[in-house]
């Protein structure tokens, strides 16, 4: 990580972006709704569940993205607006137009993200408060409440933020992220603000956003549930001053990496904070024939219940991740496959030729008391890996979701 | 159910078939050993894991099944000879051997299968013991204690039986089954075993198989892991002496219907056990534009840990119920949808034109505190059906699957 660096911070790092995070009485007692507000108009880009039961927000939304622009997201949580029907969209509509009048912007400029309990409209005189108090409070030391009034069942807020250096000059990436369950392969209940001063072509950011999607948020599970609102929205509004980065530059590279570097981040502490979680699991596949091979497999792994519960129980059951590898559908040949089990305590091989091998159990047991754990496939067959991102399956996973009535 | 009619019974119910059940101390205390024998020999047909790791037996048997013959099947549980590599091949092809040498049949003649643990080479001397008892007590009697031995983490032996008229030729369909971990849709961890001694054709009996294996164990859902070893086999003795059964007549019809009945019944016995369930639900999707369709979002819902968690917490969660269609890849029109909810307790619609529909919050928990559950989702769109069968997901899923250890 030469060409960026992690620092304190969050959406409103970068130049030009003010946020706030505000409660408008959507939930009980905690922040529901939140602004972030750049005060030029920003290229726009964004990716979005691929659940064909799409959210009346992200429907609004695939249609205001096409523009390429926005200048302003606004988020309430607490209510998803999902299977809202008609209603839904004109109340998802309102809300854009609510937030243009009050920041005296275009409503086509304004993207429109909900979360929280299917299937309720929105009350939207508690909306209309919400947008007023957000717009009101919009700073610049505002992220922090927007990373804390996107959130439902998440127990920590997720931020994070870099800073580049392109061809001299000083630029940023910051973001913040909510998810917790419905966290699936392929995005989640989850959603996810990058802001970005850094001035950059809309396709070289379009790119940028594909591909580090691909390999962050797309690569975690908490239940393999995929959810109607999943949203990653990324915004630049050039103001580094920065000469335009183009694609298939020294410095998309640098751009590239930090983008992922922030966006793995994210994604992993989503997976961190996973409905119930009390380990966090990384799955790294390992000399795979083509990278989707290597995807395959490791998102197979990580979504496992049985390799969940084998993770939460401390249980070096190779079988069930072997197993799981099997069921994935990528290629690999079963007797080159090695499985390491590694964390902060160690790493021991626990199947090698795709069969049993001897190992220290208490070895065993000891790696796996701790909080992290990385699972390690080794197919042995080509060049290619890839990471995914859980957590365990957990008596409070089931709680939660078993009783928890949104 | 005209024609058949459900009797009490098992794989030892047609004619000339005898089963055993014995311990031979692969696991601690319970039975372990089983054999299924036809006295002539038969015709077989089979399905396996679609798993790209297939434990031993599993690979020795797709060789053996293409013969289309066989005459008796062994059985152990306890280790599932699965990741045992070339040694675990040839004590697959021992098993087939000393049975047959037992027996006085051809070793070519002899299925093998094998559940439990995975990773652990057999050990020979036990399935020595095991296969000489088993062989020894044989019997016409012995069905139950073959239900009993091919169980794993069950609570409680699948059994099934129906006679069939075939043109005033009286016939029997019997079946054994074992279910309750890594339990997913397209198969499963588990074995089914299906006799009859109806006279059928080779192709209309794999034709008869194959369908429905496709609307029985391929419909089940406990945890969405599929296994190493799962096994569908089904012999034919053509005892009954009835004119052979071919294709396309009414007589296959016949045999069709009982055998699927027999197929569904075994498969919800293995959904109604499944780990940790404490309830058992069917999803039935109707009016799909195709049956794919309706298989498709069947499964899918049914395979929802979200779903199952608000089965658990008797909880009308529909939300959960519509974002596992949306993701299920079927083809519907969201605005067209109804769910219902149902048991013995009533129904009530809890979705309507896939949104929100006042309903009676204590006749929706008065339906869910029932043992069984039935989600009715309604396309609206055409005219085909599917069924799928699940069960929730409780702590004890949980509990079993993160501390058990085989």
């Amino acid at each position: 990580m030469e060409d960026f660096e992690v620092i304190e911070g969050n959406v409103t790092s970068p130049k030009g972006f003010l946020a706030s995070g505000v409660f408008a009485g959507i939930k009980k007692a905690k922040k529901d709704f939140a602004i972030i507000y750049s005060e030029k108009k920003a290229k726009a880009a964004a990716a979005f569940t691929t659940n064909k039961v799409k959210a009346a927000p992200v429907i609004l939304d695939m249609e205001k993205i096409k523009s390429g622009e926005a200048q302003a997201i606004v988020v309430n949580s607490g209510n998803a607006n999902a299977c809202t029907g008609q209603k839904g969209y004109e109340d998802a509509s309102s809300m854009a137009f609510m937030v243009a009048e009050k920041l005296n912007i275009d409503k086509d400029d304004v993207l429109v993200c909900s979360t929280g309990v299917i299937g309720v409209t929105l009350p939207m005189e508690k909306v209309a408060k919400g947008i007023e108090l957000a717009s009101q409070e919009l700073s610049k030391d505002g992220g922090k409440d927007a990373a804390e009034a996107i959130l439902t069942t998440d127990t920590f807020t997720k931020e994070v933020a870099v800073k580049l250096n392109i061809e001299g000059y000083e630029a940023y990436i910051g973001g913040i992220a909510k998810g917790s369950g419905m966290i699936s392969p392929n995005m989640a209940t989850m959603l996810s603000f990058i802001t970005t001063d850094a001035d950059i072509s809309k396709k070289a950011l379009d790119k940028a956003l594909k591909e580090t999607v691909k390999r962050s948020y797309n690569m975690i599970s908490v239940d393999g549930d995929m959810s109607t609102n999943d949203t990653v929205i990324m915004l630049a509004n050039g103001m580094a001053g920065n000469p335009t980065i183009e694609e298939d530059t020294h410095e998309y590279e640098i751009f590239y990496n930090a983008l992922l570097y922030v966006n793995k981040h994210l994604a992993k502490q989503i997976a961190k904070d996973g409905e119930g979680a009390t380990k966090f699991m990384e799955v790294s596949v390992v000399n795979a024939p083509t990278e989707d091979d290597a995807i395959l497999a490791s998102k197979s792994i990580v979504n496992s219940n049985l390799v969940k519960t084998a993770i939460f129980g401390e249980d070096a059951n190779w079988g069930r991740i072997i197993a799981a590898l099997g069921y994935s559908g990528a290629n690999f040949s079963q007797d080159a496959v090695d499985i390491y089990l590694k964390s902060n305590k160690g790493i021991i091989k626990v199947c090698e030729n795709g069969g049993y091998v001897p190992f220290n159990e208490d070895k065993a047991k000891e790696i796996l008391s701790e909080k992290e754990i990385s699972i390690v496939v080794d197919l042995n067959v080509g060049k290619y890996d890839a990471l995914a991102w859980g957590c365990d399956l957990s008596y409070d996973y089931v709680k939660i979701n078993g009783s928890y009535r949104t």
